[in-house]
């Protein structure tokens, strides 16, 4: 039975995290700690966190689990700075993008520690950050991905998997490399994508019109684009190669559309169009 | 007083002005005509169309307005077939997504009748095809853009606004060009960007887990992959030079990004993030 949760960060994955534990029943204290101040006071003004402390050693201290909820460049440092105050019987974990980064970072500064950290992934996410944006249903029906290591304690992976349970989430295990490359080509790829995107239409001709007659479907195709940017230019910088290895794939496919548009090869763009659309609607159902 | 409107292609699009026409209160009769008879017989059971013809001529015959709803390369033939019924008090219009195109086969097909003509574009779609999925409400609060040529007669202009301002629309007028350049950008760039991105992950590996732990943002991201291939390769071989343009540009600002993410340039990263985010955020307000 978890007494204590100190969550390192309580933006929007950190915060909806305080949230959905305090919805479903947890009865035990839920520290902050956070780089922003003004974060924290309002967390515990809207009753997401029961304190909080600008010393991560102090925030860790009593807890039961510990969730790192930053930018996964920050990873190592949070570590180290929050190591001194770590109680013998935790268990830490994070929800960081990029696992072999986040694994390299922690092995660095957890040393003899290293078997009680969890590597986690909440697949959930919306494209506004912060505290304020902070969700109770976050993660319910959302897979979390853990990676434990060959040398990660079972208890540990079994104390964050049922964390995740509790507030709803499914949770699953992958290898860091598998997870990696998951990612990379669901949710990195599109993300660089809705950012070019947009940094593309701001640079045409007609900028106003664009924006004035931009359509639902652009609506929905641009949302990733809203997403915290230092968040993601972390993800960028820490998955880098299986980021480029399938921009790689993209650009091949990209080109291979453009081609066919430039010869006016009808039946290219029918059967491209046509099996994208097939495996999609596959995918929704 | 509209006494009856023919609708060319009964489908998501040409199937929801039908709705929305009813459902506006609009009193006349309402023709269809498509490839699918099957789809005619449904769009009758459903009550959508009043009824229907296969023969063009005959479906236009008796009509005040004719709306063209057909994928954009079969404007020109869909023309020439109901011009023997045109009646010599109508309009005609269309919806397609390639106006300089529909202007040049329009002109051919219909010559000395060309001033009824006038070219336009509901700004609204669903991935969805089809009249089982045309809903009456798709206009509403939508942009409808008219391109009128300085030798459409403004009579003409008048009875199509006023028919979409009946369902609902918001009427604007743009030049052939700039709607062409406009929509490019807004709407048939995230489309092909959305395809790709489906082929691309179709073909790499762990397709499986892909498709598993793939988010809520990729599902909005690659909704418009779900979208009509015949319609999205008549627009990507109609509206060739503008796609090409902005696509040009498009890789441009991909391969800086590319650029930044190899060389580990967490400036240029975190600009461009940081630039998008704000556009996209400012375009939602």
């Amino acid at each position: 039975m978890n007494k204590q949760v100190s969550i390192i960060g309580t933006g929007l994955i950190g915060g909806s995290l305080a949230k959905a534990l305090r919805k479903s029943g947890f009865a035990g204290t839920i520290v902050g700690a956070d780089q922003n101040e003004s974060a924290l006071i309002r967390a515990v003004e809207l009753g997401v966190i029961d304190r909080y402390s600008n010393d991560l050693s102090e925030a860790v201290a009593g807890a039961d689990i510990i969730v790192l909820s930053v930018p996964v460049r920050q990873t190592g440092a949070v570590l180290a700075e929050l190591l001194p105050g770590l109680p013998t019987d935790s268990v830490i974990t994070d929800v960081g993008s990029s696992k072999a980064h986040v694994v390299s970072a922690a092995r660095q500064a957890l040393g003899e520690h290293m078997d009680r950290f969890v590597p986690g992934h909440p697949i959930a996410g919306r494209e506004k950050s912060g505290v304020a944006a902070a969700e109770t249903e976050l993660f319910r029906d959302h897979r979390v991905i853990l990676t434990p290591l060959e040398t990660t304690r079972q208890d540990a992976v079994d104390r964050v998997s049922q964390m995740w349970n509790s507030v709803g989430a499914q949770v699953s295990c992958l290898s860091v490399q598998q997870h990696d490359l998951v990612l990379a080509a669901t949710s990195h790829l599109p993300h660089v994508l809705a950012y070019a995107t947009v940094d593309t239409l701001a640079g045409t001709d007609y900028v106003e019109e664009i924006f004035e007659f931009a359509a639902g479907g652009f609506r929905d195709f641009s949302r990733i684009a809203s997403s915290d940017p230092v968040m993601w230019r972390d993800v960028c910088l820490t998955n880098k190669s299986a980021i480029l290895d399938v921009l790689d794939h993209f650009e091949a496919r990209l080109g291979d559309i453009r081609k066919a548009i430039e010869t006016d090869d009808s039946k290219v763009l029918t059967e491209t169009f046509s099996k994208s659309k097939k495996i999609r609607d596959n995918f929704l159902r």
